[in-house]
């Protein structure tokens, strides 16, 4: 095996084959991937939900993940949003010619062990592979399938005046780690992504309320675009409390050094959900007890007033307008 | 709307929302994509064909199709490829920041024109943004889900000996078109890609028979690769006949002039199907039925001998091994 991919890896002839037969399959193996036909084939049945992302990220390692973590993770939370049980992935990846073959394998393996912490499997692939120059090192696309569940009815649409908003924790981690490994930062506390599967915590969530209406991941546009995407779409106000959104101190201070707020900063092991006032407090209980929501707390509330737009109450008692990211904070953060 | 796309167009934010709410969706507007949640849902039973490809061809735009109807159809046949009737896409892309936005709305219709063509809809959707330099123009990403017939067991390791193959018409166009366009070659003759969707060749072909043992579509590596694929998954022999092989003069022309052999030049529109001998008549009759598939001939058949290999009978009457692709021959032609 050649230390680094090379441009014949991704032809279609030998070098691709023995790359993907040899190399990568055997890291993601399972018995629907294995038979290598142009599509994987299974039964399913049912409400499925389908997404797809492509994940672009610099640099593809950082602190508490790397491009394989996020890319399986992402496609797992977005599924679970739509209430979704996660099952199936795809994966398809765009090389840069010359990218260390120990990092793609680095990266296979990574995606390996987010997949079996979700308890989904890859089963269909695709490598690609660009001259030197036309790419920078490695993208990474997921599309996933997963089955709603009867009479669960989830949409951004779905906020009532009165619901609950509940943030399952602590902001900005992810944009800060990756933006500190970018940018050569050092910090006596590292910070690192909170990238992680969320599925579990929306079955738990699910057993005990038929009354969650929205569910999103606060990812790029971080927090605040989230809000105004649900404000927006379910044509209601959302009010929240400054003082009640966790942040960590060290994500607080790379903020405020840097300039960045953390609202706006992308997530990627977070999740909103809109959630009946009266199913708030055993909704909040599980996902308090799950692994990945321990400082999960309720930040505000949907409201009649002021449709589509988001208000926040700030530490010093003034309410105002938190508006969708206008312009790029941080370009390519998943 | 801005006529370059910029970075801020893929920061989940305002300009993401504008540019995927005004621009991209309403193109390919159908109920379920229309939600905009982080996933599609749908109902959808049984077995299930699940497959993904990235689109990194250069150039984007070249004779006869553009990475748009590239990405409809490649997924569309793989789908197809295991005998599934393709039902819904997903849809993601990586932009290099500048791409005009009058050519992305270009490649959107011809997604849409290809799709509707299909009958097949894209259902959610992803969009990144690079910074110039960090990607070539713009890479597609589709995956796609379709259902599999009951009864019908198509797999790269069904060949039996004594099956014949039928190829569904000409080779290499479409690795000639993109390779002629991307060196500015001028013929007299412009050869045209063959990019086509082959699904309904595959519903005309299933109706007749159930001895359809492997279909596979000859894209990168071309049909050289193909076979070796196909004899390697079953533990067969193939045999082919040099003759038999429909070849556009304007190709072999071309191919002579710059030393390609079209065994080995990308394919789009074509499919190779293994069937029983007893069978063959009536799948060649549909093949030859259908748009697509005007020219297609019977080009050898499965042996018992040189399990593993392809053996080609060339014009002279000698016999010579056809070996998988070495090397790279044509990169980023899809």
């Amino acid at each position: 095996m050649e230390d680094k991919i090379l441009l014949a890896h991704g032809s279609g002839g030998k070098l691709s084959h023995d790359l993907v037969e040899n190399n990568l399959a055997p890291l993601l193996s399972n018995p629907i991937l294995d038979r290598l036909d142009d599509a994987a084939v299974f039964e399913l049945n049912g409400r499925l939900a389908f997404t797809t992302d492509s994940y672009v990220v610099n640099p593809i390692f950082f602190p508490g993940g790397d491009i394989g973590r996020l890319a399986v993770c992402g496609t797992v939370n977005d599924l679970s949003m739509s209430g979704a049980t996660p099952y199936y992935l795809s994966l398809s990846l765009v090389i840069e010619e010359g990218l260390p073959t120990a990092d793609l394998q680095r990266v296979m393996t990574s995606i390996r062990k987010a997949a079996d912490e979700a308890g989904v499997k890859i089963v269909t692939g695709d490598t690609k592979v660009v001259d030197r120059g036309s790419a920078d090192k490695l993208f990474v696309n997921t599309a996933g399938i997963g089955v709603v569940p009867w009479g669960v009815e989830i949409s951004g649409s779905g906020a009532i005046p009165g619901d609950k908003i509940i943030l399952s924790g602590t902001l900005g981690e992810h944009g800060m780690a990756v933006m500190s490994q970018r940018e050569g930062l050092q910090f006596s506390t590292p910070i690192e992504s909170d990238c992680a599967p969320l599925n579990s915590m929306v079955t738990d969530m699910l057993e005990v309320s038929k009354n969650i209406h929205c569910l999103r991941d606060p990812t790029r546009g971080g927090l605040a675009s989230t809000l105004n995407e649900l404000a927006g779409q379910s044509h209601t106000g959302m009010k929240i409390e400054e003082d009640k959104i966790p942040v960590k101190e060290a994500v607080r201070a790379v903020c405020d050094l840097l300039g960045f707020d953390p609202l706006y900063v992308a997530n990627e092991g977070k999740l909103v959900s809109i959630v009946s006032e009266a199913d708030t407090p055993k909704v909040l209980e599980k996902m308090s007890r799950n692994k990945y929501g321990a400082q999960s707390a309720v930040i505000g509330e949907v409201s009649a007033e002021h449709p589509g737009r988001v208000i926040m109450k700030t530490s010093l008692g003034a309410s105002r307008i938190v508006d969708m990211l206008v312009g790029e904070l941080l370009p390519r953060i998943c």
